[in-house]
């Protein structure tokens, strides 16, 4: 009894030594939570992002439209220096223009899918009977050589389909969010390759990938067929060929929800007659016309105007829906965010800036092309000045799902500083701050480099079941309730981070590290 | 104490005198579950009723496909009598042989959906801008008349979409099967309309749907589309026109995903630019050319062999998917009792005759011909000889899942019969005898001439949140155990019943009851 006294005293001692140093102004709080709960936008910044912009694929018209609507909405609300800004190249255009697809035989059924993200246009209408040919080894590739011009050809195995006796849509339990709040050896070091590449299979795959896909072309074949994981006419997409324009294009290659796949793939293996018809018209644009970032800026007017406190998420997104969950909740909560701040003229001691990242798909390319020309080089780690004045960078990318807790990315010097900030926030179920690396996505481009960049715990609800990289990652699937409550946490930590009498905690400065690590170029 | 302990041994010796009178044959049993677990031929049946020859939509000439496979199949078993039987009037098939919809602006979209049953072909493609034309009164018609002609319409509010926190899948749990077992109020007493006809309200949607079917096709209108509940890419259809030649054709209606639905509105409602194209080629069919029921019969050899117990289930199913789960199931499962039976080369006292229904979807047509013309009209009470020999009819229509029980449709006589064949089951979830009523499916064209139908409890798995009258109403979707289970039981119950020493007991004879009573005829 006496220990655990002494344990609530101590604790309480630190929580009042956090809010000595961290303390946080409770009435620009609650301006902050009036705007973003009764007046709130978000789901306007959302709606224009997806359903009108959307699909913003990096690279894209579609992408540049959107990066576009962002510059004007952020000048239009008075931000300085909105802008659409280079970070580097990315290689060819490419979207869908056309898809139609059908079973004729043995009866009509039009086919749900859509092609992967740079690969070819099929010749006209592709027409026949498909054909089963498993591609998997050498082997495979020479038995079917001058066998599948033309044809549509099924080159996987039926998908496992289970009943759903769970459900997608979860939310963390206060016992998740207590072991997430628990240390580990940090994923990114176990993640680390060994020694100077990306794990072997992983390349075995990649290379055999890029053989057969030459194979697929060298053949003239009419269109690859694939299921994909995902069930009840959603499936997943992502790229299939390069967007490099020395490279040439990758095959037609169409993904279809599952249970269209393994009905083709039966009926092929049992020998029934069938027919598909199958057209795919994609567009190709010249290389590195549409990569841009956006930036704008509220500018600080304190002692510390010079330094900054940056936010963002990225704007692109995968080709088959909207891009509503990844990551058009990130780019909407930031935009919010800063209309928020604009709209209720708070003070703000350094200056805060918003990126809307290009190209977080393939790579986390925009947010580290403005890393590298704008803080730090990762491969010899020299820095530019600004990377001195850089106090934290807060990122939003995992879905729709509301703030929970925040990553540190192992930065506990940071933890007193984010659990005074998040201290207001318990009523609105935010309680964890975990020392735990997270991965994918642009707070990396910061963190490689020692800056401190952070991404929030948000409540997973549909994210990996049902709406990360698919067809269904649609407008519908976003609450309103959690777009709000993340506008309002991150608009206070970025208030907080701003007129905060010292800049964020760092890490030690990182030794240089080659690029083309890992998979991920990490 | 004492009470309960009377209660007890009361319940123990109405058992021992079920038994008594039923006792069933376990060596039997332990065949039947061997040929039915170990041998199992279901998921086949399933496949060529699915895969091969569904969709199944009454009327069509895959229906015509899909029963006469049932009738070669059945006769290469050795069946007697296998044969498609005419039951009735039915009126023009119709399959649809053509459906593309994309978006086209602001971007490009495929769009997931399905023409309506019975509804007109587009005059080919239909290109243009979404018009939102709400159409809920006679003011709304009068609003809009002359202004849709060869317009896209959209007569519906969004729909609203949910997150998923239930599973879809489920099974029944011991608190549901003991709230199952409880009496209630018959709810085909409840249903019965109080003068003559459906409810006012039912009655009402109807002639308004009528009207509006017609102004649209007055206005030439070029397609309707709407939303249906489901998403993540699955939508629901059923019929949007006449069947009956001498009606005009329904406009052209299309459903589409909620998730696309709700977009092209929220897209047409802020007059965003959207363009769609939509083609839709529907094949109508000469009325009455492929109403059949599929008949076959394995004859008793013992000294009632002139009585007969049916099985049965509904061959036909709706169009946007392969009748998986709506009815492929019931349909197989009775293909597969009949070859476990026939292969078992069983004594069977009673002669048992399968049935497999066309038109359920419609109104429980076929089935309701069938007892017209073989044992009752129901209109007058007037019997046949046939109505004094059926012992009962069992039917399997309420999904993929496994049998949990029967429900006895009222039938108190029957439920020591039942408790009997069926306590051998208990191991395979078998546990529950209902006296209550189930409704919707063939058994009640039985029932409604005072014959023992009954139809089974089974697990609902996805079926009423996913499957159901939608198009991912797929193979994929029956766990095969659950098949193997539901043929084994039907199996054993045939067979006991087949050997009873006496029939089925009945309920008392029902009074003549008018056509036309109530939404579904009955």
């Amino acid at each position: 009894m006496k220990k655990l006294l002494r344990l609530v005293v101590c604790a309480s001692a630190l929580a009042a030594l956090a809010f000595a140093q961290d303390k946080v102004d409770l009435d620009t709080i609650y301006k902050i939570k009036q705007e973003a709960f009764q007046n709130s936008k978000v789901m306007d910044h959302l709606w224009y992002l997806t359903e009108v912009h959307g699909p913003r694929l990096a690279g894209s018209p579609h992408y540049k439209a959107a990066a576009d609507w962002a510059v004007k909405t952020l000048k239009d609300w008075g931000l300085d220096n909105a802008r659409l800004e280079e970070w580097g190249k990315f290689g060819r255009g490419w979207e869908n223009k056309k898809f139609t697809a059908a079973m004729t035989e043995p009866s009509y059924m039009p086919l749900i899918g859509a092609p992967q993200a740079w690969t070819a246009s099929t010749e006209g209408v592709i027409s026949g009977e498909p054909i089963i040919a498993l591609l998997r080894t050498d082997e495979d590739l020479a038995k079917w050589k001058g066998k599948l011009t033309g044809k549509i050809v099924l080159t996987e195995s039926p998908r496992e389909i289970a009943l759903h006796d769970k459900a997608d849509d979860s939310r963390y339990t206060d016992a998740e969010l207590a072991e997430l709040a628990t240390g580990q050896i940090s994923s990114g070091m176990l993640r680390r390759p060994p020694a100077g590449g990306p794990p072997q299979n992983f390349m075995q795959m990649m290379a055999f990938r890029r053989k057969m896909n030459d194979f697929l072309r060298d053949e003239k074949v009419g269109v690859v067929l694939s299921g994909t994981r995902g069930d009840f006419g959603t499936y997943f997409t992502s790229n299939g060929g390069s967007r490099d324009p020395k490279d040439p294009q990758a095959p037609p290659m169409v993904v279809l929800t599952p249970e269209h796949y393994n009905r083709i793939y039966r009926l092929a293996e049992k020998s029934i007659a069938t027919k598909l018809e199958i057209e795919v018209q994609n567009q190709w644009y010249e290389p590195d016309q549409n990569n841009f970032n956006v930036i704008a800026e509220l500018p600080g007017t304190g002692k510390h105007k010079d330094e900054i406190v940056m936010i963002g998420g990225h704007l692109d997104s995968w080709h088959s829906a909207t891009g509503a969950t990844d990551n058009g909740t990130g780019s909407a909560v930031m935009l919010e965010v800063m209309r928020i701040l604009k709209k209720l003229d708070l003070k703000l001691d350094r200056t805060v800036r918003i990126g809307l990242w290009d190209a977080e798909e393939e790579g986390l390319l925009g947010s580290r092309g403005y890393v590298t020309k704008t803080f730090a080089d990762r491969s010899n780690m020299k820095t530019l000045p600004a990377w001195d004045k850089l106090s934290a960078y807060y990122n939003v990318d995992n879905g729709a799902g509301k703030i929970r807790g925040v990553y540190l990315q192992g930065n506990e010097a940071a933890r007193p500083v984010l659990e005074a900030f998040l201290a207001p926030f318990k009523d609105l179920g935010v309680t964890t701050v975990t020392s735990r690396n997270t991965g994918g996505t642009d707070h990396q481009s910061f963190d490689a480099v020692g800056l401190p960049g952070f991404q929030f715990i948000q409540d997973p609800l549909e994210y990996s079941t049902r709406t990360h990289h698919s067809n269904m990652d649609s407008y519908d699937r976003v609450p309103r309730e959690d777009m709000m409550q993340m506008a309002a946490i991150v608009a206070s930590l970025v208030v907080d981070t701003a007129n905060r009498d010292h800049m964020m905690p760092r890490k030690p400065k990182p030794e240089p590290r080659a690029e083309g690590r890992g998979p991920m170029g990490f």
